[in-house]
């Protein structure tokens, strides 16, 4: 470096540094809490989902092989570890909320009620473990390339994703903000499958290859359903309040029943119900009600010739 | 923490440790295998990508200025540190399909035939190499963003999923269970591209933007093929048993000749024939036959007025 | 391992190894570059994205808690070490596009070129935040699932895809080969919402769930543009040279001007315009210009009565 | 694993877990504090020490190339990271402490008076820098093979061991509990130099080699003082309380007046005083004072023929 | 790299890999078993001590706050996983002894013993800890320095030392080869304390500072010794095989009854017996019984005059 | 944290930073380079030798089962990979020369020095591996505790410290400044064995135990020669220049010939010769030549009662 070029530098560094640092530049995306709670740790919550796989898929995710004998160490010492580094991170979720929250603004600090908030969740998770076995069941059973259902467990998408979902609707009903959308970032980033973490899903649920799948948050998917990828359960309108900014929490996502079918691609939009038995042909764009066992498919593409070209 | 809150979180504690240790609760969900062998690591598997991607790009990957004269040791010995882990990974693969299998449990664990295994994988690089360099010259060629084969040699999603791809083709060839499934996982997460290991594609295969894409396990796929993102290459339907499961192994997906372009969104589906040349427009559902040089383009969109709000 | 198995192994090493390294094979997928300059780094860039994202975000990320006092400490810090990093994966850029480089192998290699390039880069920190806050206000008030806008900026996958984007085009307008586009397949890889570096996008941008959108290299789009998941925006055909080979550069994707909305699944190809206002419904494939206030709707799916069995 | 092995294992982890957990057994080694605070990190504090390293002597550790204009940053966004961690460790160290104590008990555990207490030792910082500059041109000046100043800064024991002690002699002086020694432990398996935290040493103090010498916690050092390795400064005795325990805080280590040189190997034990400018030479034993230039030397040694064989 | 270099380059590579690569070059220093078993892994090792430690000093190493309910959960999950590791270290050092072996060459290797050991050696921890527990208090009770027992279980060398000592020695009596070695290596790299795995040392045993200890292996130490830095307990000579070589296994350390302290630096070879309640001085050299009760001091150190000048 | 805390803590940031930032403080212990150079990495030399390890002891390090076949490719991509790294710090430690040099200031930044310099030095290594060899021998064939040659390669601090030096020794009679004595300040940390890059040192050299030894630079020590622990070959003075600092360079440390041994705790200073065969016992102070053949002993201590009490 010159001798002149480190002035040009460090100049360009300093005025940089000063406009970034002006309150006007940096008051609309600056987070500051109020007790010095740090934020949310997306690794932290990765290691606790990692923890808990452990627990919930025993032999498959942490320690191989696991005996009756030695099998609740295991469980017992996931379990507590998990229940410490959750509870830290609902603490900071509760004083993220409170520092950014427009409604209301009660001060939440609380690491007790953080610690009660992670033991009430663990308290779900035998019937968390109960639901994904039988999500297990149905992605054998309705994939013909599963070779076992070890093998969904241990490395099928839609095992993956509900894992992350189950727990983050758990923790989405205990009231806890923020965190679980975080957890189910962490599926949708690894697996392309968007789940919201209240959408209410039944058991033997199952998404073949997944990437591009929606689930918006008021969602409720009954029993049985399969769904493939670039499938769309999304919000048609919302209401907006007098500022024009949409009304927060209004059902606006469809209700599907037992044993629906929605094939690859298809956008399913609004408060609408899917019967139960339907089936969503490909591609299909909806925004109605479908009756029980209903049929329906997209317009017969037509056969046509094209212009010559790279392109069509 | 109070006196009393220890005792309320040791006793939740041991009793969903309790309950999670129940037989009637973890036996659909937990492994263990046969021979104290561990499961396959996902970590492992990317390892041995990355040795194997240094030796079939040099220069690209690993290290970067490979003179001729050093090039033998790097690639001697990157190859045989990738056989020796992928030695064991294909031991803990056979080791896995043996406890979990339901189709004659015999006992494959063998640390020797998990070597010959890695071995006649490691001869099949070269013309794995092969197809690829025909992969780099479509993906360059096939998109006008492209500046340098080189470019899509580092960054393309096409190129990464495919390296996986064959890789894993390969290993699904020599009969290696899940490990191939594995390795498709990591692309697919990385990329959005899902490939099952089964599918036999020909040169020159280019697939750009990838996201969404899909492409079953029987498909059989021709050179000089272009496809476009979030088309998927799936089953129509399945035959079941007389207990009512899919039946594994029947060919149920499409067969794609040479030429063919399928663009964005296209969804094609069960074991139909796209002939030679042929053009599928986007947002099709598509489960027939298209002769050689057919185009087939989704139904023209009516133009209508919606009503107002925010959404449509 | 047996005393003969050795030799079989060695044997397979070597002639693995001799293959690879005969010029013939590795010749169209290797690299050399010309002033033993090593590859861009993706692990640096991705570095690099999070010191900026600190320095963007602050508070949200990199360090909790800043004060007025102290955040000129953190950002002058965060902006040299990024501009030293930067500078370094710039010079790398430059060298690979010299020694790939088809047009003019002019030399480019030249460190205080790229440091100065950096700098400029750094100039530009303050309207790229200007415009993040923009899209963080349009993220919360076009998604009635969001609590708080530092929801939005903390993680939804429109403003890390943005980010990545609005720093990607700096690089892109500044001339640096390579490097934009790494930064932009990281974000690509994250969430599934691939953005060419090229790409012009205005203010108050949102991208709802993302998964699957394209936005190709030469897309002009304008401000309170509101685009779903599974989007394209794409090429429809290209010209080609007497090679035929894509010319490169030319324009070659929609034009979207301000306040348009893109339903989930719609793909737009080609150089058309798609009008102020106008509302393109999900699923549609579209190839022509749509005024403004134009609404464009799926042709309406039938109902249909299907065959029984388990496909459709 | 033979089928009867598990049980065995098992009911060895089971047996030995039942009499590790039994109170008789871990009563006198095991730690509960009082609010559940964890135990003080090493590594923290072995990071905290590299970030005062780099705020101490910039360029040599840290960043390489800093310019008077961006060295604030730098500074600064160190100092603050510093603090902050340094406070966790004092809590810690404050609560440890609390729980372990016998004194008296009195709960200190205070977030704030942690955070304090870190301010109060930043303040402290340019004297230790101004103190560890004449340890470095003493190392430079004392040893022949020494070839700059520079180099002493970068790789001497003397000054990785001075830095850590005079760092922990503040935190000593301003009451921190046991982080000090941990400081002082990190320089101790480093470098072989054991300083007690309390010990007060001048100016220009120089440890050649430095393995094996211990300074204990009531010596006081004069300026100028020359000690090479294996020397200890340690007690005679010590009075013991009616119970047999040695009573805490009685001054019991040697006073070293300036200019001292204390050669390799000698020992010297108790409330000695060893007068300024004396000389003791190597593997001395001594327990008493020297005055004023005073010289100390080992009996001479015998010279004797010795017996054959391997040994003496 | 100009165009030249490389070759010179590669030359040198070429030429000096042949070089090493020629048996004559390595046959003296280069390792091949006879099973294909990895070498012992140091970092394992101090993985398995760190589970252990967690375990002897719970509260002090591990998770910072058990309670008694919990507490069986980690204890029993850090066994079986210490276990698991250690049976690895085991079969690979029996793997060592075999290829290098001189000593009759009876192939050992047996996954299955490895484990047997590996148990039986679980079953000493309880002991293991009830010595150290001793340990602790005479380090407490020893050093005025010292602020609580537990200051001296989390950081003073010598409850460090004596933690890899009491466990290298009970893997020593179980005849597991070079393992324990490389645990006291361990402890010697980090504390500068060199005690050989054989050594016998009672309870109640402290080492203060430590720096430069040495215990050979045939020493055999009473309980309450108090031993200072610099110490060695060594051998004199030992007597040779025909063929010069020493022969191994001879009791050749001295023996150090109840109560003995042993000042800094003295040097004690041979197989000596050093009486109960013995006192031995500082820097002294012995190589012959002292009496119970007896007292040696070194020599007095003449005063003198010395030359002037910088050194003596 | 309250709302006057903040203030207060940024004003001691702001003021602490303002301190350490005035040239005054800094000027003496800043570094800045002339060529933007980054400091010499530990970490990096340390993976260099790790490399060198692998490469001197196959099998010992790097990977466990090299078979002939395969051997040429390991060693010859570690050199390849070593003499790159090792170019690189070479080139920074002349550049650190350069900049703190007060001797010429030749600028010396060469990057083509630097590369054909670690080419120099790679082909030194098969003598280094030869002197190595007898070294272990030497430390097999001295030591009854040693089970195997093997064992003393891979765990003994002597081997540890003998490959840094005889490594670091070659870099030095290159004439590379600052990273030999980084290399060997490692071994020196690692083992508390300290030689200064500069010894001369004959093959079959053995330091038992080690801790404390310290081997000056103008040492030039035989063939087989034994050295225990805590021993010093150091200087006695060292003449000064007509500013009182010493004068660097001049020979002033022991020459040690063939056959002799060091018994611990010896220190031998000055220009001296200890002649073929002597012995000196251990703890002596010696500062005159010992004649071949001769032996010396520390004088004999006196037995004395001492009083009672808990010191001596």
């Amino acid at each position: 470096m010159s001798a002149s070029e480190p002035t040009a530098h460090g100049t360009v560094i300093q005025r940089v540094t000063a406009a970034l640092c002006s309150p006007a530049s940096y008051e609309q995306v600056s987070h500051r809490d109020r007790h010095d709670v740090p934020m949310p740790s997306a690794a932290a919550l990765g290691e606790i989902v990692g923890l808990l796989q452990s627990v919930l898929f025993p032999g498959y995710f942490g320690p191989a092989d696991l005996q009756p004998a030695t099998m609740p160490f295991y469980v017992g010492s996931a379990l507590d570890r998990a229940a410490r580094l959750l509870a830290e991170q609902i603490e900071r979720g509760l004083c993220f909320a409170c520092a950014e929250g427009e409604e209301g603004d009660r001060c939440l600090r609380c690491a007790g009620q953080a610690r009660e908030t992670a033991d009430l969740f663990l308290l779900r998770l035998p019937e968390v473990r109960r639901l994904l076995a039988t999500d297990v069941a149905a992605a054998y059973e309705g994939d013909p390339a599963a070779t076992s259902p070890g093998e969904a467990i241990f490395c099928y998408p839609s095992i993956r994703a509900l894992t992350h979902h189950r727990l983050a609707h758990e923790l989405h009903r205990l009231g806890v903000p923020l965190i679980p959308r975080i957890v189910s970032e962490l599926a949708h980033s690894a697996t392309g499958i968007d789940i919201h973490p209240g959408a209410a899903i039944g058991e033997r649920f199952f998404m073949d290859h997944g990437t591009g799948i929606v689930i918006g948050a008021t969602c409720r998917i009954g029993r049985e359903v399969r769904v493939y990828q670039g499938v769309t359960l999304g919000a048609r309108s919302f209401p907006l309040d007098d500022q024009g900014r949409p009304i927060k929490g209004v059902p606006r996502h469809p209700i599907v029943e037992d044993g629906v079918i929605l094939y690859a691609g298809s956008t399913i939009l609004g408060r609408v119900t899917i019967g139960k038995g339907a089936v969503i042909g490909g591609n299909v764009w909806l925004t109605r009600d479908v009756p029980p066992g209903g049929r329906v498919l997209q317009g017969r593409p037509e056969d046509a010739a094209l212009d010559s070209g790279a392109g069509i």
